[in-house]
C-alpha cells in the first residue's frame, strides 16, 4: 500500500465544489478517473472542501493505492483523462501517515474584486465586479482586527457543522493591481483589480466570502471605523456583510 | 448621424471569430444587441477579423447611428445585454470619417505558450501547451529576420484573399514569465509561460499563428540557424511550421 500526494489546479466554474455528492464535484471526478487508471476503488482526501464555483491554484489531496505505477505516470494519466478544467500539477509518494486534512498547517485563499464600472470578458469567471469605488485604506485598517486567534462565528454560515468557530488568521493583505487579460508583464491600464489574500490555520464555511463581503461594505463607506472589530466580537452572522460570490475565490496554497 | 468608436474585450472560445456568417460571431452578436438598444439596423466595422477561438484584450470597432444616447449609456446598455464573454471597455464619439479598418496604424497580437509537461486548468482556453522544452534564445535570434517590410507569403494561409502579402513587422518580443493563475503580483512557481508579442502595420490570414508555429519548431531545435530567413525568402507556406492553435492568440492593442 502506498500513499500518494497530488497537487491540483482547477477552474471551479462547472463543478458543485470539492466533495462527492449527487452533483458533479472535483472529488468525484478525480475518484472516477483514478479508478479507471488504477483499477481499484480510490478514496481521495482533499485538504478541505471548496464550494461550487470556487477555484484552486494549488489544492492538495492524497489517496492510498496498491498500484506500482510511478507518481509521474499517474500524474500523466490523470492529466490525459481528467476534464481540462482540472489539472494535476504535482504527484509524489509520501509517508502512509500523511493525511491531506489532518496535517494542514495553514491555507491561503485569494479573493479578487474587479473594481470599475464595466465588466471583464476574459476574467468573467475569476473576479467579482464591484462598481462602487472601494477605499482600500479603510479596508486595510479594519482588516487588522481579524488577525490573530479569534472566534469567527460572525463570519460562519449557519449551515456549518464545525465543532469550534475559533480560528487563527495569520495574515491578511489587500492590494490594488493593474487589470490585465492574464498573467505577465502587463499592459497597465488601470489599477482596477483588488486582491485580498487571507492566510489562516483553517477556515469556517463561507468564512473568506463573508469577510470579503464585509470588507466591501467598509470600502463603500457603509460600515465605519471600528466596525469590523465590533462585528467580530458580536459573534453574530447577521451583523456582517453579505457573502461575496464564489467565482472571485481561489484556494492559492496549502501549507503542511 | 454620429460615429461611435468602441473598444472591446472578448473571450473568443465560444465564437466562430469576428465576422458575421451563419455561425455565432462577435460582430453578429454586437449588431444584434445594438439593434435592440438603438432600434435601428447597425453595421459594425471591426479593426480586423479575429478567427474562431482567438481572444481580444482591446479590439476596436465603430458604427454609425442616428441615436442621441450618450456613448456612456450605450456602453452600459451593451454590457448589460451582451453575453458575459464580450465586454465593451470604452465608447466614444468620433469624427464621421473615422473608420476602424482604414485608419489602423498598427496592431499588436500576443501569443501565449505554456511550456511545461502538464496542462493548466485555469488558463486552458488562453494558452497553448507545448511539452517540449523551448530554447527562447534561438527563437529570439531567428525572429529578428522578420522585423521590417517583407513579403510574408510563407506565413499566409492559402485561403487568404489579400491583394498583397507585403507587411511591415515593427517589433517582435519573446519573453519568459512566471506561470500564475491570473494577473497580479504573482506567486512565482516557474517561468513556464512564453509570450510572443508581434506588432505590425497589418496581418495576413493566420500570419501570427504560422509565425508562432515556426518559432516553436525553432525552439525545439527542429529548424536550425538562419532557417526563418530562408522560409521568409521562399515565400512558400509549406516550408514554414504548422499553424499554432487559436486559443493561445489574443489581439492586444490596435493603434490609430
Amino acid at each position: 500500500m502506498r500513499n500518494l500526494k497530488i497537487t491540483l489546479e482547477y477552474d471551479g466554474t462547472n463543478y458543485a465544489g470539492w466533495q462527492t455528492q449527487k452533483l458533479k464535484t472535483i472529488q468525484a471526478t478525480l475518484e472516477k478517473t483514478l479508478r479507471k487508471i488504477l483499477c481499484e476503488k480510490i478514496k481521495v482526501i482533499g485538504s478541505g472542501r471548496t464550494d461550487a464555483g470556487v477555484h484552486a491554484f494549488e489544492q492538495v489531496a492524497n489517496f492510498k493505492t496498491n498500484s506500482t505505477l510511478s507518481p509521474k505516470r499517474i500524474q500523466s494519466a490523470l492529466n490525459a483523462l481528467l476534464p481540462d478544467d482540472i489539472a494535476v500539477t504535482k504527484a509524489q509518494e509520501v509517508d502512509l501517515k500523511f493525511h491531506a486534512i489532518r496535517n494542514v498547517k495553514s491555507k491561503v485563499y485569494r479573493y479578487t474584486i474587479l473594481n470599475r464600472d464595466y465588466p471583464s470578458a476574459l476574467l468573467k469567471d475569476r473576479v467579482y465586479l464591484c462598481r462602487f469605488p472601494l477605499d482600500i485604506q479603510s479596508m486595510r485598517r479594519e482588516a487588522r482586527a481579524l488577525v490573530g486567534r479569534h472566534d469567527f462565528k460572525a463570519f460562519c454560515a449557519s449551515a456549518s457543522s464545525a465543532k469550534t468557530t475559533l480560528r487563527t488568521i495569520k495574515a491578511i493583505t489587500i492590494k490594488k493591481i493593474p487589470y490585465s487579460h492574464f498573467s505577465g508583464p502587463q499592459k497597465q491600464r488601470d489599477n482596477s483589480l483588488i486582491i485580498i489574500d487571507i492566510q489562516a490555520d483553517g477556515f469556517l464555511y463561507n468564512m473568506v466570502r463573508s469577510i470579503v463581503g464585509t470588507l466591501i461594505e467598509i470600502g463603500r463607506g457603509r460600515f465605519g471605523k471600528g466596525s469590523l472589530r465590533k462585528i467580530l466580537l458580536s459573534r453574530n452572522r447577521s451583523y456582517a456583510g453579505p457573502t461575496a460570490p464564489a467565482k472571485g475565490l481561489c484556494l492559492l496554497k496549502v501549507n503542511y
